[in-house]
């Protein structure tokens, strides 16, 4: 088995968090560069990290997360959010593959306006893209803190509109899913075990 | 950099698949074996895969596709559903672990419990749930196919409505994405560049 096979294998939701060991930020920015490798419908990156890594803001963020004490334990604790409007952000997240010469000029207007149409008066498209683009970047994130000797814990239990109040988000970002990530402390469940796979799986 | 993190750093999302190389059927149950590795929320597991791979079903698919020719090209096609009502599912999700002694039955009780109260009266909730885990699962199939030596494609460029009905989804099962799979071929992108982090990263 290869390592990186290995690594989806190994990965565990961690709860316990070494509280002694932080992170620097510049390596909470390597693990976002990582976590924006994952793709997005034409690449429309619509994603937004808040990195809740000082005592203060971890306090701030502990209420509106139930009080669960793993978001103040955790190196850092990232409100992972989708964003809204996709199509508004998506001449801005295109510029440097037009700039690399990646694509030409005509696709990249027809990719903006493919995208107005598909997304500008359909709210609920947008909401699910949203949690669609900020899930595939809150797994590849949880991929890389694995591949970094960290642990991630991902958390729907937390008050939504609390968070953004807290935080300052846009009325655009859609917080999906806490993502905690920092060193393993003992005590952590291993792997739970999955459904067969011929409970998931047609042939079609 | 460690193998895993070489592995995100060079995914790339595939439109060009070598027609001639197909996948044996036990090659894809380990590929979702893999997929299903992902979290979800109290271990919900709340997703289902159709693993559109004769020429008949790429057929039957291809239209829905709205004729785009890489879903009959790749070696397997993967519908990627998150399904709703998950609170209903939950005890038969979680009874390898209640098998396996990891959680005892107070904690069954209460987990599904929970979830009864997060989900039953929430339908929106539900379809965020549904897109949820369907991605998280989706990108850890991408990373499990990149490790395997394949390569994938992730689609939102189809008819919802359509492939549900052709393929006999259940009404509980969201198609959230299809995910492309098999051999590259010449003439794939190179990934493309995204925006600095800076533009998608605050501290707090």
């Amino acid at each position: 088995m290869s390592t990186a096979e290995q690594l989806i294998e190994s990965r565990i939701s961690a709860n316990h968090f070494d509280t002694s060991r932080r992170l620097a930020d510049g390596e909470i920015e390597a693990l976002i560069r990582l976590a924006t490798k994952a793709p997005s419908a034409v690449n429309l990156q619509n994603w937004k990290f808040v990195a809740v890594r000082s005592d203060a803001a971890k306090a701030r963020l502990l209420p509106h997360a139930y009080g669960q004490q793993k978001v103040a334990d955790a190196a850092v604790t990232f409100i992972v959010c989708g964003t809204l409007e996709p199509h508004l952000t998506l001449p801005r997240s295109l510029q440097p593959s037009l700039d690399a010469g990646l694509i030409d000029a005509a696709t990249f207007d027809g990719w903006v306006g493919a995208a107005r149409s598909m997304y500008q008066d359909n709210p609920a498209f947008q909401r699910d893209e949203a949690i669609r683009s900020a899930s595939l970047a809150a797994m590849t994130l949880m991929h890389a803190a694995q591949a970094r000797g960290l642990v991630s814990g991902p958390m729907i239990g937390f008050d939504p509109a609390g968070v953004a109040r807290e935080f300052g988000l846009a009325p655009t970002d859609v917080p999906a899913m806490l993502v905690t990530v920092g060193y393993a402390a003992p005590g952590n469940w291993p792997q739970k075990p999955r459904r067969p796979v011929a409970d998931v799986l047609v042939f079609a």
